[in-house]
């Protein structure tokens, strides 16, 4: 049974290119994050909810394979999908490509940890593993 | 009598470049919160230990003047000065220049607020002004 | 005769947020140049398409009034519009409010040379004025 | 044979920080150019000199692993060396510490390939890898 994915169409900030003429190497996790809201928000746990209970999700792991270019004003697609890693922490997989021919420009991961505001390793909130 | 005077020394960071070949636009109010700190920090009053208080200094007007390009790597020299406005607001004054040649890039000014945490305008701490 | 309008929707990225809990204050300049892409392609002059043509829009002026707060996820609607300032200047001005309350965040406006790849002003694309 | 280090002393910005109040996860990958810049600098091999000459550096991979928080003006380490992967291909590992107490950060590499301004893949310029 296949799990939820998020699909978020957007294009390239002319912010987001470096002189190379591509998008800069750090803007794609600015982009998985654009893709981690809209799924929490598909499944109906919207983070900005989660964060006002007083959960949070750090980053605690972050890969990237650059597999492409993607110039200003390129139309991207960015798919995004999660699974839980072990009972405290899950896990996104992000693969972002080109809307018109579907050449991929990034793929990768973050993983994420469950923590209340100091910091401290807790549980998901209630009914968040179901949503997912 | 004049004023203190806060100068930094930085290089432009190739993730601050655009396709166009030097800075993006926006850049500069980063770099101006540099000498910000910097020049909170040499007249005593560490914005960090500000914030600690409960005083938030939010910006409330920003106005740039872009003179001149500045590429990857470029050495720059940000020079900032400081004046109240009325008695709940400070206008720092930017300059930023390239480091051998004097030529300028980016002159400005923001104004600030000093604000409590909910937001509402209220005095500078104790000391502030008379360190200014 | 009212000019060409553009309205942008989109939502405050995590990554644009700060440690005062709303939007930093270098973001409102990346969102105006979303509002320049947008409204640029509206007219049929996509900016994309000028540079191919070896003509750039560098900024050389940026004002910015910060209104009112804007938090992680919520819903920003861009109001963008456009007027030339003597033959070989361009003045976009912005409005940044809430999608749902129309409450005020950012108003500014930045000021844009029409320059050639070496940075020289140039006059505008043919049909450019026109099409404004 | 221990290679050349390359050690940057930084401050935390605070549009580096996100509202969680420590830095924003993608700022580690503008830090790690920060240290690339310098580490090449001090082999001779400026980076900016390289493009110069036509020779880009790509970044193919990233992994980042997330070990404590920093904040905004905490006085940070960045540690750099770099390694050959085969004939085209260079990977710099990256610490990032507190400056004070040697409190891990983050920790983790960049690969990249030497490339021609096509992006087609290249051998590095004369006298790289003996500079390494």
């Amino acid at each position: 049974m296949p799990g939820a994915e998020s699909i978020v169409s957007f294009r390239v900030r002319y912010s987001e290119t470096d002189q190379m003429g591509t998008y800069y190497n750090s803007r794609p996790l600015e982009w998985f994050e654009m893709g981690r809201t809209d799924f929490l928000r598909n499944i109906g746990m919207p983070y900005a909810g989660i964060e006002k209970k007083g959960v949070l999700l750090p980053v605690i792991e972050a890969h990237l394979e650059y597999r492409g270019r993607a110039r200003y004003d390129d139309a991207l697609k960015l798919i995004t999908t999660a699974t839980m890693v072990g009972r405290a922490r899950i896990r996104f997989d992000v693969r972002i490509v080109h809307a018109d021919s579907g050449a991929e420009i990034v793929r990768g991961y973050t993983i994420h940890a469950f923590a209340d505001l100091s910091g401290k390793p807790i549980r998901p909130p209630a009914g968040f593993v179901e949503a997912l």
